[in-house]
Formats: structure tokens, sequence, C-alpha cells
């Protein structure tokens, strides 16, 4: 089977992550949301193709939905769905889809799960705000929800939270083929040693992606080549050239 | 002193960060230098106003490339400036600024003090490509520089060799006036129980800003507040208020 004949056709299911934190751009946070959500999306088949972090104000939030939202199948937004005056993500989704937003009974109900009615007080009603037209994201952890809008899904910035949401956002989105990536460890071959080859390599096997990512440690790089693609036999073809093309190679004596 | 009178009047300095890597997008690779980097902003009073995220392709960079330099005063990038055939950040920024990029004595000059003439090859010498009219970044590490062309300074993306450019440049950046923070630990109160009356405190000190961070370890909420400010006196007036605001309230029997 040819590189062509097992091309993909299925059409790529995209993301964008939007995190809405001045907590994060300020280093107070360091987010692990990211890493978490592209681990998720990976694996399920959905090619997470750009993130942003924006603060918490209203022009830059509803200015990212917009030209994220136009762009990939799915955006994520973590942060912001607290009760708190600094939690505007879900007015400003309503904002960029030009909604009304106001207390969802849905969401009021569940928040009647953890409160008594006397301790339902205004700022946590908050919570229950959902725009227009959105479906609800259950969060099994303290109830207030996160939702979906259009292609829009909303969830908390505290990861146990935006977890537990993305677990049940998952499996009802539409997923393509999954990226499949293998890695050769080449240890301490310098990639300036292999970096020509190596693109012989990626120009032979344009239906892959090859990387070639150094780590620092222990004062020597160390350094790995990933083969990426959706299609298995491409993958192991350009695997098997990138062994070959590093095989015959040793060190010099540059540790880089 | 009001706070309108003691309001600061130098120019703020802002900044984003455009990571570039596939390998975050993909999760293979967590991403820490947003966290440094933002720390270390925080620090010499540069404000951190947006993060994003790119895949190594040439359109999506020179797209970021151009739209964050318009709005900030200046743009960090980490990644694609080794010597494989992913490493493309160097070509983007002369396209981004259409300028011609060649190999660059200087930076021939650095690599050849870690090269031997012999194992100075083609690979290796693409990491002396620097777009036309840039100042280089000392790279203590592994020599292969960084740039600094206009507003984008261009590192690498291992963070032991970012930490070392971002040392070297930082010193010769226009700073602001640093962002003071003050964390008020709230411990157990719930957001909710004191959302109301920080919401006041925040309309009563416009010249700060307020945020509420909960996190969720052992099953149940901690929270923070934070006010973040330019003005000594003001953080310190509002961080008051919110002591008196959050002092009179007691934990409810809901953990959030």
């Amino acid at each position: 089977m040819t590189e062509a004949a097992s091309s993909i056709t299925a059409p790529a299911i995209t993301a964008a992550i939007l995190v809405i934190g001045d907590e994060i751009l300020s280093g107070r946070t360091k987010d692990k949301n990211i890493g978490t959500i592209a681990d998720y999306l990976n694996a399920i088949g959905i090619d997470l193709k750009q993130v942003r972090v924006v603060p918490d104000e209203e022009v830059e939030i509803v200015d990212a939905l917009n030209a994220l939202r136009e762009r990939f199948t799915y955006i994520f937004t973590t942060g912001g769905i607290g009760p708190t005056h600094d939690d505007i993500t879900a007015d400003c989704v309503a904002k960029a889809f030009n909604v009304s937003i106001d207390h969802d009974p849905r969401a009021v109900a569940m928040l009647r799960e953890r409160y008594k009615p006397e301790d339902l007080n205004e700022a946590r009603l908050r919570m229950a705000r959902i725009p227009a037209g959105a479906d609800l994201i259950e969060n099994p952890i303290s109830r207030a929800p996160g939702f979906k809008l259009g292609n829009v899904i909303v969830m908390a910035g505290v990861p146990s939270i935006m977890q537990a949401m993305l677990d049940n956002i998952g499996p009802t989105l539409n997923t393509g083929t999954r990226m499949l990536a293998e890695s050769i460890d080449v240890g301490g071959l310098p990639e300036g040693l292999y970096a020509e080859a190596l693109a012989g390599v990626a120009k032979g096997h344009p239906s892959v992606s090859i990387g070639s990512y150094p780590s620092f440690r222990d004062g020597g790089f160390r350094n790995q080549v990933v083969v990426r693609g959706k299609d298995a036999d491409a993958v192991a073809m350009a695997v098997k050239a990138v062994r070959e093309a590093v095989s015959g190679l040793t060190p010099d004596d540059v540790p880089a």
C-alpha cells in the first residue's frame, strides 16, 4: 500500500483552548489544564491547533472566542465560571454569540443539590447563569455546571473539576482519526549530526510530521525524534526510515 | 493620598508570549516556559497580556507574530531555533518583518566557539541564520543564539536555555511600574459567601484588580483573594478592605 493510497480522507476535527485567567498571566498560577486537555484530545482524535491565554477582560475574551470559533471545530475554555465578580466567562460567551443569558432552571436545580435554599445566595446563583441555547456539562465535584454553546465548551479552571467536565463532554464530541505518534530515542546523538538526514526523511514522507526534540540535562543534550501521522503504515515506514538514517551516525564530541 | 492622586502615569509596558511547538499541542511536552516567563516579566514590571501556542507551521507563526507585535510592547517566542528541518522560527520572523535572512557572521562566530570547523556542518549553520537587523541574544549553554528583531524576542524552547536567554535580554528591556500583588488566604471560607462583599470592594477600588482563586484539595476548596495593582497605597487599602469584608463571615456547611 502506498502512502497516497492509504491517505486519510476523514475530515480532521480540530480544537483550540482558551485559558481565561489573570492568574496565569501574572505567573501566580502555573497552568496545568493545557497539557491535560492536549493529552485528552490527542487520545480521542481531535487535533489541538492553537492555545490562547487571555486576561479576565471582556473584550479580550469575546474577541478571542470569535476569532477561534470561526476557525476550529471546538473551542475549550477554562476558568472564570465561579461565583465572584471576576468570573465573567459565561457573560462573554453570551456576548460572543449574541444570545441572552439568565439563570438556567436546570443549572439552578444542580446547585440546589449542593446548597440549602438559605445558602443559595445571589453570588452562588451567578454560577447558574447560562447563555440561552447551551447544553450543560455536569460537575460531579461542586455541581456548578460547565456548558456547551455551539462549538464552545466552557469548563472550570480548577484542574480536578475541569478534568471531570472534560470526561463528561468528551464522549459526546465528534472525533476524527487519531494522531499516532512514535518516538525514537536517539540518545546523545547531536541534532546537528542527523538534521540533514532527517530533513530527507521528512521530505520523503510528506504524510507524516517529523519533529526533533532536544532536552538538556546533566550538562548534555538528549534528543528524541517523533513521527506523527494518522496512517499507521505511513508512520511505521517513516519510523523505519528515521531509524535507518540515524543508525550509521556516531556522536562527535559535541554534545548537541 | 487618594487613589486618584496616586494613580500611575508611567506607560504600561506589555508583552505576549508565542510558544511555537507541535510538541506542546500534541501533549507530548508539558510547557514550562510560560510560567517562567510570566514570573520573570511580572518581577521586572512588564505586563504579560496574552499567550498563544501555535504549531510548527509557517502561516500560523507569521500570522500570530504579526497580530501580536502590533498590539504589545514585546513578543517573546520560544521554540523552533534548532538545527533540524522543523525549526522554522527564524525564517518566520524574517517573513513577518519582510526582511532577508542569512548566516549572520556574529552568530557563526559563536557557533565556532562550540564546534570545530569540520563539525560545523550545514545543519548546525542553520542555527546562525538570523534575520537582517536583529540583535543577538547570547546562549551560554550551547552557543546558538536567540535574537531580538524590533519588538520580537526569539528564544530557545529548551527551558534551561530559554531561561539563560531571558536573563540576558531582560535587563535591556524597557520596563514599567511593577505590578504588586498581595494574597489574602481566606481558607475554607466559600467563595459564594464573600463574593458579594468582594464585588463591593472591587467596585470601590477601581485602580486595583481583585481576583478570587479557588483550589480544590483533600475534598474541599481553599480560596485565596489576590489584590493586584501598581500603586502600593491603593493595594494596601484594597487589601485592608478585603480583610474587613471577609472578617465577619464564617463558613457555612458548604465547602465552596
